[in-house]
């Protein structure tokens, strides 16, 4: 599909929505998910606009996930989990609510977590979780 | 946790376990989950000794995601499949029963698959989801 400039990843981009950030940097940013399936449960962005996995080149491919890397270390440690899945939905068919694509980084199983964009959180939990993985990558 | 030489895709790296190999490079190898979720599901993994994706250098992991790329993309014409769905789980507590880290590659949502790791498959479905991703792998 081709891109939707108005999609609210592209708006919190541009600066039209807000976003509770824990990492930034010219090709990458990582936000908390206000619906999350676990307590920590972040989202890493690539900055191109690309609806899915298959619209990144490979150095973006690249770039991204050692970024994800990255910030999944620091939710481990901020959340102090014991285990994390990563996952990442193409299409509508898959999952994916959002058409800009995103890495989810979930200190949980994603077995025993709460379902998809299925609830919003309490704005001071996220704000919280926040606060402790954005210690940790002050880098 | 440190890494367990005995574990089954290490052995299946060593050549002392079959699988249904559908991708090998230098660095990666994809290959046919034989307890799938979905038919077409496919594992890819990294030949160094990595536990989880903590363990992979930031080369190591930006290789291993533009492989990931090339299967899903194979995967997903191969079955046919509107959506693509990756995951890859670190740590037990995150469902991981491997521990040799590799990314899932599931032609379906993961919301309506079958359970992670819970049927072996029919040898014949599996050889014949395989001949179809390999078929687009001839690269």
């Amino acid at each position: 599909m081709s891109y939707d400039n108005e999609n609210i990843f592209a708006k919190i981009l541009r600066g039209e929505l807000p976003c509770l950030k824990v990492y930034e940097d010219d090709q990458t940013l990582a936000f908390m998910d206000i619906m999350p399936q676990a307590t920590g449960h972040t989202l890493v962005i690539p900055k191109s606009p690309a609806t899915t996995i298959f619209d990144l080149n490979a150095a973006a491919a690249a770039d991204l996930i050692v970024k994800v890397q990255l910030v999944a270390k620091a939710v481990k440690t901020a959340m102090n989990a014991d285990g994390i899945t990563l996952f990442q939905l193409n299409g509508e068919s898959a999952g994916q609510t959002v058409p800009h694509m995103h890495f989810h980084v979930l200190p949980a199983s994603i077995a025993t977590a709460r379902a998809h964009a299925s609830e919003m959180a309490d704005p001071k939990e996220l704000e919280s979780a926040a606060k402790l993985i954005r210690a940790q990558l002050k880098i």
